[in-house]
């Protein structure tokens, strides 16, 4: 007897009430996710045109920007981040699908090297050989829970497989099911506006669609936004594959930032509050959250820290995405502060609204010494999401060094430095911002690391656990995870790629016999 | 009571004999491996200064030409490659030496990126920021078994990590240990004449050896050059630690090589002598060595075989690499003639050389039919290592398809055309080309693939088991395999690393605000 399989319903769930809003649908089953993954593949000629892939970002950026009110509102109802965050973050979305529509028009992605032959090169006689990148197939993009949009179904991952040529199939984050639905059909939409398969994007939905996802034979390569424990899952499982294949996480970071004596002397006052603000920001719900900060001990940290508890105590309580994050946060937030000399000068914990949604945030403090040697406090190393930081007070520079000796991989690390050691070249703050640059990838003088700019130069990624490959997920370099190289040896120009024939119909960028 | 580790020696044996040649050492302990890999790290502050690096890859290179005579003795008798072959490989490895000396000079691999700060960006104000690539840390590197010099100490894996400014472990292959030993005092002499430490090359010996240095903490990636069953092994623990690292291995090809009922009729002859004298070079133990020939049915095909049967009957039997790889093809080759429907028109086996040591090049003919499906005949479709090669008659284009559907991933596909195929733009042969750009990284018409030019446009590598990664292990961008970007954000100018200052006192190539 045949067994049929039980539709699973995927909720909307309102996080400010803890209440289902609306069914959006049903989770995906093996067999359709299988559908799913050989639609998006039928897709990818229809990609090779870039002209095609331009229009089809430009497309979508315009066709979210039209339905902004809906999108907002949706996104607003699932994840309660509220309409002037998530206005800014749908503006953010639509500038990067145009950025990577940019970048496709613009073709150095394509990394074109060409080199003639040579017959009197030594040791050897050289053959024509002509290099650039070519798409890898279909993407699989697994949705974040803290932006519904820069980093889900129209984010990042997806903007730059489809700029690379690559059909996605993304994986909704089941805290944002009906934003996930409302921007997949729009990029369907944009798709068939463009002349593509509306299936060159797909959605599934539910946990098992994403581990049947990942082991597909024709999903070529991965991209990932959340948790250590599932990034690292789904990273196993890839690497396991009877043919591996990459899987670019952005799992976890604790986002260090280092307060020198002299930064602390000059500015406690500005650096305490401009840390509220920032750990703060989005109910503390970024990636890019800082998450331990080393001040110094002493009268100038005692300034820092009076400071930060100053703006702390005035942060309003917000709710988290979703239940079990609350849930965690309160259980991460007292481990913490159960650490024998942990203080607890602005103590984080449970709103005091109502539905019994919100939490308070707040802050705790430690000491270096403790964190210098493995053993309980290494908790203190781990990244509580939620509006929680830790502040280190270290004694002295060998205390500092100790503490980034033990840290493990960031996506960002900071130096708040005095006005003379900024200056210094090749001093201390210097050798400092060296010490970063292995911790970290992306290094911060005197700022906050929340909000990561949409730039050609940024790099979101770091040392693992931060991301699983030395790849970024924001930025035009981001393009690069879903490419390979290939060669053309001794190919007579009619069969030549355009961007590889002499001519350059394309004007593409290429490196020609080593000129540029 | 503690038992004490018993040394185990480790032998260079002659493969034209069988015996035993010189103790060279003993195998690297887990104690050894563990001071090899810091005394490693400990040298990566030191390669941070480029022009360091280009000096100890030249001096390398010529350290390298000075001993020829010594290097290439040592190499002939634990390899039996033979003095003119291995001439050429010392000439190349010492070639790619400089070249990737003109790399680090260059700077272009840094991949700089720089946008300044921009306070009217829409939809947000920017930071300023500036990008570029660091070194990973210490690269294991394994060296291969059919290359003592151009894929072992001195080849293209180390030459591009000391590039990308990464100190180097590496395991020796067993095949060539007194080579190997010979190598590394010459790069560590030279880089103590460039003002390194020694042991920015260090080498390590044994199986256990390399299990060992994969999983070391302080170890980064790794780059290895061998076969599938070892490269997946060492993958996967790469795969498997607690903080994964980048495994760049080449495992194997069966290098398909498609000829074109037109190429057939109109080159039969030239085509056949082509094939034999690639598949025979080098006793058929290159990676790119053509292992599958599709061939048309036929009177051209017949010609064509008729040809091969000519010039493979006059190849002469040669050594193996080692006894081990003598049986492996011994076996495989039995199994492979045992198929059903597999003729061997020239029998590859056994020489008839008194020390019963050498081999005798073959081929084998089966039928596109038979491989349309999984079965058995799976088994011609997985590399042999050493001079066999397999061709596979076809009827028609759609039996052609089928057996190019059932391929796995492959460094190189090469297609043989006639003249006017050759000529037509966007025709059944730039089809052709598309479909076997999906098998492989580097694609070849009217040409064999045997031979891996050193060059900016070269990619030797391709998809999975070519390749673990998209990485290419030959030419300019296999530097990028050891690098990792880092961008700086609002940084003062004293602080940025040379490279990334407005001034760039380097001269090193940049793209600023859009601008190359």
């Amino acid at each position: 007897m045949e067994v049929l399989p039980v539709a699973v319903p995927v909720w909307s769930v309102d996080p400010r009430t803890g209440k289902q809003r609306a069914e959006v649908g049903t989770e995906t089953t093996a067999g359709e996710v299988d559908a799913a993954v050989r639609a998006a593949a039928a897709a990818l000629p229809a990609l090779a045109d870039r002209s095609v892939r331009s229009r089809l970002l430009r497309g979508a950026a315009g066709l979210l920007e039209d339905s902004a009110a809906e999108v907002i509102a949706a996104a607003d109802a699932e994840t309660a981040l509220g309409v002037p965050r998530l206005t800014g973050e749908l503006a953010r979305t639509a500038y990067q699908l145009r950025a990577f529509a940019d970048v496709v028009d613009e073709g150095g992605f394509l990394d074109v090297i060409i080199d003639h032959a040579d017959p009197a090169a030594q040791p050897i006689p050289r053959p024509d050989l002509r290099r650039y990148k070519i798409p890898l197939g279909v993407v699989a993009v697994y949705a974040a829970s803290n932006f519904p949009l820069a980093f889900s179904v129209p984010g990042g991952d997806t903007a730059s497989a489809l700029a690379a040529g690559c059909p996605v199939v993304v994986k909704a984050h089941p805290d944002h099911p009906a934003t996930s639905a409302l921007c997949a059909e729009l990029l369907r939409r944009a798709a068939v506006e463009a002349g593509l398969p509306a299936d060159t994007v797909v959605l599934v939905h539910g946990f098992e669609a994403g581990v049947a996802l990942v082991s597909h034979p024709l999903v070529a390569a991965a991209g990932f936004t959340g948790s250590i424990p599932g990034g690292r899952a789904l990273f196993d499982a890839a690497a396991a594959r009877p043919r591996p294949i990459p899987f670019h996480g952005e799992l976890g970071s604790l986002n260090p930032v280092v307060v020198t004596a002299a930064a602390a002397a000059e500015r406690a006052e500005q650096i305490g509050a401009g840390l509220a603000g920032s750990f703060t920001l989005g109910n503390g719900q970024f990636c890019t959250k800082p998450g331990l900060v080393l001040a110094p001990a002493g009268d100038d940290g005692d300034r820092l820290v009076a400071a930060l508890t100053g703006a702390a105590a005035e942060a309003r309580p917000g709710v988290l995405l979703d239940g079990r994050m609350r849930e965690n946060f309160l259980k991460g937030v007292a481990a913490r502060a159960a650490l024998p000399g942990v203080s607890v000068p602005v103590g984080p914990g449970e709103g005091d609204d109502e539905a019994g949604r919100t939490v308070r945030p707040g802050y705790l403090v430690a000491e270096a010494r403790d964190l210098a040697g493995a053993g309980a406090y290494d908790l203190l190393l781990e990244e509580c999401f939620g509006p929680l930081t830790v502040v280190v007070r270290y004694a002295g520079d060998a205390e500092l060094a100790a503490v980034l000796d033990r840290l493990p991989g960031n996506l960002t690390a900071t130096a708040h430095l005095g006005a003379d050691e900024a200056a210094q070249d090749g001093g201390t703050a210097a050798a400092l911002l060296t010490r970063l640059s292995a911790l970290a990838g992306r290094v911060l003088v005197n700022g906050w690391p929340t909000g990561v700019a949409v730039a050609p130069a940024q790099h979101h990624g770091g040392p693992y656990p931060a991301t699983t490959s030395t790849s970024t997920s924001v930025g035009a370099t981001a393009i690069e995870r879903w490419l390979r190289p290939v060669a053309y040896q001794d190919t007579p120009q009619a069969l030549l790629p355009l961007e590889l024939r002499d001519a350059n119909p394309l004007g593409v960028p290429r490196r020609v016999d080593g000129v540029r």
